[in-house]
């Protein structure tokens, strides 16, 4: 992959960007949200608000739409800025670094959830006994689970790939919307590899809003989905198909460097 | 074993049958029932009047509480009795019969009731799925089994002897009632074989008493338990040592013919 230069034309992003945002204009804030925790979960991390208007930009958001929800942002408590002269920068709160460092194992994670599943049975009249442990309730007592209690309480069977779970079960640890999900977004990426081509010339703003926008798409299915092995999954699930594409883009595009950004940006890299 | 002989005195057997009534006179009706199916299953099979009255004498009932169970057993269907000249004989009607032969396999099954266990687990919307098969409830939609239904819409899987099952569970499995049973007749079986001893000289129909009383405790026991292997009972469960004895004293003291029953009384044998 060569980095693109000044005099190409940079109207293909529109359509690379296009592929990810189709299933409805992104929420802004959650955009933001996964802006922060691509770039800035460094503790020292801070974002110019002029790249954050150049990224979001890239993502086909307006400018009004991305101060409202950095108003938010701050209201929330989520993010802080700083003036710098006559601009400001952002970055994380401790809260909001505290929340992004718990998602980001699970979003960036690369391979399946889990290895293994069991099926626990907890004594009916105490269900509470599982509720510690990772998973999806297929009954009002039952749990397919990736870490079962340590309790000779319940009772625990191992859920192998050898024996396909029924249909209800499975509808159970993954709810239909999700699975639409799954199914839109590997549709998605499907036609965006096809506009990527195999030798796609990005700038490195591109690239990372690139990656924001795939990481995005796909924390809204992946926190959805139970921290569980792939073969438990339903028919039509396509989480694993998307996961891999997601993490091949993500090693075709590796993550840039926040400094080398805000270089890139000064410079007047992209246009 | 030798047959004993008249001149011998009969006091002992009362010692002997005390041990299999002490937990309360058995129910007369029940006894009745255990007499026809331990010496009336053949389609043409009739027993006497006074061979009955025998038999349960040396259980310890009174001829007034017989006539009365008789009365009733005819009653319900479960009876008929025909005269012949100033006595009459009894037999099963069709009903009763098929009402014998339905239990006879599980209360004189030597063996464990099965020998595998699964873990079934039905779609809470549908738990009629389960229905069919034996074994007992664990939970609304949950069952131990040893015929799992053939359906794709279930979760199965096998309930080995290496994992004991949570206690609240196999408490689900055999209530605390059944399991007192089965204790209360594992130490009445352990008394009853000392008062044995290792030669006991029993007549023809005292051997067919202690057979009814045998058949007759152990099939309350036995008709309450589910039909599951032997590992998946509660701890404290003595059912497995009750039916190894029962059947180690019904293969000591083997069937006696109704015929040569009927011919001992009359030639006197016992007293």
């Amino acid at each position: 992959m060569r980095t693109k230069t000044a005099h190409m034309q940079t109207t293909s992003f529109t359509d690379i960007a296009r592929h990810l945002t189709d299933c409805g204009t992104p929420r802004v804030w959650s955009l933001l949200v996964a802006v922060f925790g691509e770039l800035a979960l460094d503790r020292d991390a801070r974002i110019s608000g002029s790249l954050l208007r150049h990224l979001t930009e890239q993502m086909g958001v307006k400018p009004e739409a991305m101060r409202v929800a950095l108003h938010r942002l701050r209201k929330d408590g989520w993010i802080e800025s700083a003036r710098t002269g006559r601009t400001s920068d952002y970055f994380l709160t401790p809260w909001g670094h505290a929340q992004s460092m718990q998602a980001s194992p699970r979003i960036y994670a690369a391979g399946p959830a889990a290895k293994s599943a069991w099926l626990v049975l907890s004594n009916p009249a105490n269900p509470a006994q599982l509720e510690a442990s990772p998973g999806a309730w297929v009954s009002s007592n039952v749990m397919i689970t990736s870490v079962p209690p340590e309790t000779e309480e319940v009772f625990t069977t191992p859920v192998t790939d050898t024996c396909p779970l029924p249909a209800w079960m499975s509808a159970r640890i993954c709810d239909a919307d999700t699975v639409r999900l799954s199914q839109d977004f590997a549709s998605a990426l499907h036609a965006l590899r096809a506009t990527l081509g195999s030798d796609p010339q990005l700038t490195s703003i591109e690239i990372a809003a690139l990656r924001v926008l795939l990481v995005h798409s796909w924390r809204r299915i992946i926190l959805k989905a139970p921290v569980l092995p792939d073969h438990v999954f339903p028919d039509g699930w396509r989480g694993v198909e998307c996961r891999v594409n997601v993490f091949n883009l993500l090693d075709q595009f590796p993550k840039q460097a926040l400094a080398s950004l805000e270089t890139a940006l000064v410079s007047g890299e992209p246009r």
